[in-house]
């Protein structure tokens, strides 16, 4: 962050013109504090921060925080798998917009498509995908096909039979991933299903709890304050 | 989609170089399966794709789909006018950002403005564009007049008895086009009242399922499956 | 808007040349209709437009709107520090975006840092600042701790604790800013709360109904509407 070239510090410099505080917030209270806290790792932060921002389509960030997913521990065909489902998840246009700058850092890195999850893969046991499967299958049968039939096919066969059982990138970080973009995105009304889910596969509610705060600073205060409404909502039916 | 200078062709190397089964979801799902399933026609399918895009603020995705709009049926002087709706849905700004590249298009396309809807227009009967105009300006009156006698002015004299009743866009599509930005920007509230009025108009069920998929692909699965369920329990509640 | 360098009137050529009857709303409808309405000042038109359009990551309208904020009576420190508040409500990539375009006018304008809020400001009474303070630290506390002491950590201390107690913007104008940005997201469940403090400040519901006006043209049409919606319930509450 000190030759004149680098983007981030050029960045810094022009926000630094309109608010120093800014400048200083962003520095003390996400770089140096958010991001080295305890209970989530700096991997997965980058999971939920890359997921927020392409929930949002949020380009201006993308040359930093994906250097910065790599730099914190996310592989290269970990990084490619997240954005094939982001894509469903944020919407194509959303995801082909952070691949065109992913594209060129993993040029500038020497990340070849030999390094990268292929067409075809052994996809992993549908049980360990989506242990909820029968729930998941039943909802879209009662919910999704009396309207859409279509939408069902595409969300049964393509979008759960399939790329959630592709193997480069594990099911419990693809929750993590999911549930980012649906807080991030304001959709919270199924978050208690992924977060169900997602918990079965081995994140908590004290890993969740720290990405709210990314989802916060990035996303918006709002999205991530109604987020942890309905979850804390959920978690107190169950017991 | 064969010369090097071919933008979409340009696009797929790049997301290809990040994540070469996206291109293959792209090609095998998107183009080659979606756009051609029965049910609902190319024309209808660009009017949803369009809608989706300008909700998201899809800039990227412009070029490619605004061609194919028109490659699809939809005559220039409805995708003007279809610009001119979701400026209302999407705001301005969305629907702006969506024209800077559709005047492009126009120009080399050799579409001159005597080709579109001009400022004035015989405008179609109030019954016609709008059957349920009594429950709608009761609704407005009840719900909005007593927070925002602004919001209900432009709502009622610009929106509905202007905007709606402009002949060069067919009122179904224009309802088309309101479920959809609707649905792609996670507000699904009002669905069943856009629905309910669309199916007057000669838009099926069936037609609308097919829409979702779209709504999904180009606007994110959550929107899709939430409109979906919306929709579902609105059906269901009429028999 | 005469010289053939002027954005707004290249952007005006742009527009027109695909819809005409949009051009005549833009100048009839809201530069000249809306923007003059009796209700609520320009200057508070200002704020809600720049805050809807940070929300919707409007990239596009920022030349135009940044610099009709200062036209109309907002002080550059108190546009320095609505972009710090909307970093918080509209996330930080979408106010960065904003504070690029903002950048270059406050050079071209000769605006320094001198001008703006420092870092460290003396920060106004907490009572005056939130006065509903305990239901609010309580609502937090009740809902938020229990999935994430980080989020909570961050909501009291800074945010709430500092931000919303810098002097740089008054509570009431944070207040409007706030509204508009959580519906114009579509985020409108915490519009009676956020209300409710803003009108203890000093804004009335006959200028937040003017502003929703705004949040509908910039914003999207069902956004303004939800908004209108959920207030009228939740006045008609009150008795």
């Amino acid at each position: 962050m000190t030759t004149p070239q680098d983007p981030t510090l050029a960045l810094f410099n022009i926000v630094g013109s309109v608010s120093p505080v800014l400048v200083t917030y962003t520095q003390d209270k996400i770089v140096d504090e958010l991001w080295s806290r305890l209970g989530l790792s700096r991997r997965d932060r980058a999971i939920v921060t890359v997921s927020t921002l392409v929930a949002r389509n949020a380009q201006l960030a993308y040359p930093h925080y994906l250097e910065k997913a790599l730099d914190s521990g996310l592989e290269p065909s970990e990084l490619s798998e997240l954005m094939t489902h982001l894509a469903f998840y944020a919407g194509w246009p959303n995801a082909f917009g952070a691949m065109a700058t992913l594209s060129a850092i993993f040029a500038k890195r020497g990340v070849t498509t030999d390094q990268l999850p292929g067409v075809s893969e052994d996809l992993i046991p549908l049980e360990e995908a989506i242990p909820d499967e029968a729930i998941r299958a039943s909802f879209i049968a009662e919910t999704v096909t009396p309207v859409s039939p279509s939408l069902q096919h595409f969300t049964d066969d393509l979008l759960y039979h399939e790329v959630w059982r592709r193997p480069g990138l594990a099911p419990r970080d693809r929750g993590l991933a999911t549930l980012s973009v649906l807080a991030a995105s304001g959709q919270s009304d199924f978050l208690p299903f992924y977060f169900s889910r997602a918990r079965q596969q081995g994140l908590t509610v004290e890993q969740f709890g720290e990405a709210l705060s990314h989802i916060a600073f990035y996303g918006g205060w709002g999205a991530a304050i109604r987020a942890a409404g309905v979850l804390k909502t959920s978690l107190q039916g169950e017991g």
